[in-house]
């Protein structure tokens, strides 16, 4: 059953609620500057039935921000073409930038109850979804981020009012849909699950129950919500999650000290051995393409290890329709001043596509907690987050591929040189990458427990020996291709 | 008929070519640094038949790129999700950074031929498509992209030869298309169309016609074209163009020394107008979606002038699935270093959609051209450059709308002085505004030229008087219901 949000006092008179209505209104618009001030973002989720109001809530909650700092999110309109991208994309995608304001018009609980409601989502799905869920908003909450989650709730008799006068005015005949039809036939399951979506989403951050059958307790109770709660954070200040480890089904992780960096290839079976894992990989893309299967490969290694070269000679036999390199650097202000793991979300590939990423969302324990561009908590924080989001690609069908491309301080010295004294390669070396260099012992640190923490059998670590360049390829693809066969065997087991 | 590209000499022996091909792959490496110092874009335009080579050619030519400086765009991919949005849409939203390569798996060309010879374009359709490619390879050119554009062409026999080795094949089977048997079936058709594109699109950048019937010579071509084009460009320097005119439809342009800024309303006529012109933009706002016309609404004006509490009343009628507000504040990293339209592109509504622009692209002839940001040439030139992105959104069936929220240099200051003295609102006023507003004169030129060069039919200006704000939101709201309305008469006139 839905918990009834604590009304506004039954001894308010009309003209009372909407002076203190006016008040908080103002009072929203007034703490825009504070919330900019404090860096802090704000996400308001309005869920709730169908024709409860929940559009018009919306305009008259930002009728008074400056649209500077706010901006409104339709789910309506965001799962359009997202049909082909996790669960989350939609939602991690809209995430707004420190200091600014999100008005969400129905989001994930929607998506989540609607599939359950229709048997779209079978139990075990359900599960996943529900599980997404609260990890993102605990995501959200360790990262800094004030989340509103408000439901509007309205009877059976209301809704189907409403509906009818939307049908009966030629100008809003179009927007009650089926779907609204059918949730107010199936009101009573619809309320089940919504219940249960709640009790079992409220952790993180609270669900407030709102009465939709008064347009002015509604405005009144939203506006004042969202204040105390606002007010409440800026005092609390931004949260920093503290670390934590939750169990995932881990492999026996590789150590950067068992790399035996001595494998090498001839130049004869480098050409053979290259020549026919290209035309493999070149098959098995076109199979994957066909059923659909997302495929996301991650590079990290040392500067000079040769990164570069081998994502050429993996990304060859591709077919440019269906892959997308992404090198990745230091993020831009826009990416900066959202969840770190947003940025990736942005260039997630589509089912049947290729990403290949130039370095990775392992940024976070490595460079940023080395040159301390996060804290402490955060960085530690992220072995878990980075699980999360990998299991997330997982359950999704995505084949998740992770590479440590692997040098000797000696082999890295030489190519450093050898690009110095080269003048088409100079460009290359910058003065960062001595600078890093320098850092050898921490990063060794860094990555040694990046790779212990993080080597799951869904995205399992795989170290590169690469002081052989040429071996170091023909171990990718071969690493590749037997990825890929592997999901196609399994895919075409569960197709039977 | 296609021209032929020279091709390489008959004398020249396989091995010989082969060695060619090699130094000039190497030579495309080499040139990366180059380019990147030179901050110059280069887009590979490959066009050509189905089942031509246009993919594999491709991956050879990136093959020893660093990924770090090339992409790739792949048609096939972005025409998926662009059908709402206006015809260049998808390839100016693919246009690269400075310093670094796209290359294009087919783009403007094939859309153009293929609704060409399908039918879905008419002539009159067809002559704007080929007026947009024309002005967007222009502007291209002119704000400093290199393009080289190649056509692949095979005959019709081979064509025909390998459409049905694809198809015997199981694993690429799925890969010929009805659209690419219908190519091979309606092959004259298309080699004449493809004949005329080509004839009409070659002044500004030429095509290269090159055969497709030898995988090895067109590598070797390919490779030796864009080498030399890449040079010439170095040679040449980045390339700025020279501002010019051409004629467009315009009306009377306003002038800011006409506003009478005495103009008011009642508090009275403010509440009762603002009402019934909300609830009609309500309407209108259905029945925009419905009818799938995009609306562009854009708003510049002084600092302190009003326009966001007007682009609140404006926005507040609007259903918040179907608008956007887009505070647009200095461009990032990654908008700086690409044609200053392309941030606008990204912001395009969908058609049934509002964007709402707070702050526009005419940046560019106000604080760009003031302060320096851009050249001389750059700024002169964008009246025609935005003139043509307007009547491409016009042509697309968009609504345009643009206002000056205009005040006194008294009025501004006024409100200067206020803002400074209310600690709620000080964080709106910076040193920066001050500043703005020494240059008050400068800013005067700059608008008034702004307005007579852009005050198209299509996309005419509005001076919206400002000094008492309930006016000038009365004002726009007015202008935004009468001009609706206008679009939607039209189009239903049009669909009879």
């Amino acid at each position: 059953m839905l918990k009834e949000y604590e009304r506004s006092p039954e001894s308010m008179s009309r003209e009372q609620r909407k002076e203190e209505t006016k008040r908080y209104q103002k009072g929203l618009t007034a703490r825009q500057q504070p919330l900019r001030a404090a860096r802090l973002p704000v996400i308001v989720l309005i869920e709730g039935w169908a024709a409860a109001g929940k559009g018009t809530l919306i305009n008259d909650l930002i009728s008074e921000i400056d649209p500077r700092f706010a901006s409104v999110f339709s789910a309506d309109r965001a799962l359009q073409g997202s049909e082909r991208y996790p669960f989350l994309y939609p939602y991690f995608n809209a995430i707004p930038e420190e200091g600014k304001i999100l008005f969400m018009d129905s989001g994930w609980m929607e998506e989540t109850v609607r599939g359950a409601v229709a048997g779209e989502l079978d139990g075990e799905e359900c599960e996943l979804y529900l599980r997404s869920v609260n990890r993102f908003e605990r995501q959200l909450r360790d990262n800094g981020y004030l989340l509103i989650k408000i439901f509007v709730d309205i009877s059976r008799k209301e809704q189907k009012k409403r509906l009818e006068a939307l049908r009966d005015d030629e100008n809003t005949a179009w927007r009650v849909t089926d779907a609204d039809r059918w949730q107010n036939k199936e009101y009573d399951a619809f309320r089940e699950a919504y219940g249960e979506f709640m009790e079992r989403t409220g952790d993180v951050f609270a669900w407030h129950v709102m009465d939709g059958g008064s347009k002015a307790a509604l405005r009144h109770d939203a506006f004042r919500l969202i204040c105390e709660e606002v007010d409440a954070a800026l005092e609390r200040g931004k949260y920093n999650g503290e670390p934590f480890e939750e169990e995932f089904p881990m492999t026996e992780p590789p150590r950067l000290e068992d790399a035996d960096l001595s494998l090498s290839l001839s130049d004869e079976e480098y050409k053979t051995e290259l020549k026919a894992l290209q035309k493999r990989l070149g098959e098995l893309h076109n199979t994957v393409y066909r059923m659909g299967i997302p495929v996301v490969i991650c590079y990290e290694g040392w500067d000079a290890a040769g990164k570069g070269g081998n994502i050429r000679r993996l990304a060859y036999p591709l077919d440019p329709r269906g892959f997308d390199v992404y090198p990745i650097a230091s993020p831009e202000p826009h990416e900066l001043s959202r969840h770190y793991l947003w940025r990736f979300y942005q260039r997630l590939p589509r089912t049947g596509h290729v990403a290949i990423f130039d370095r990775t969302w392992y940024g976070r324990v490595m460079v940023e907690r080395i040159e301390g561009y996060c804290t402490e908590n955060d960085w530690k924080r992220a072995y878990n987050e980075i699980n999360e989001f990998e299991e997330d690609l997982y359950d999704w069908g995505a084949v998740v591929l992770k590479f440590w491309i692997h040098v000797d301080q000696d082999t890295q010295l030489q190519r450093f040189t050898e690009r110095q004294e080269n003048p088409d390669k100079r460009w290359k070396i910058t003065d960062e990458d001595w600078r890093n260099r320098e850092k050898w012992p921490q990063y060794e640190e860094a990555i040694g427990e990046m790779l212990e923490k993080t080597s799951t059998v869904y995205a399992p670590w795989h170290i590169i020996e690469s002081r052989d360049k040429k071996y170091a390829r023909v171990k990718v693809l071969r690493l590749t291709v037997e990825a890929l066969e592997e999901a196609i065997a399994e895919r075409e087991e569960l197709n039977g």
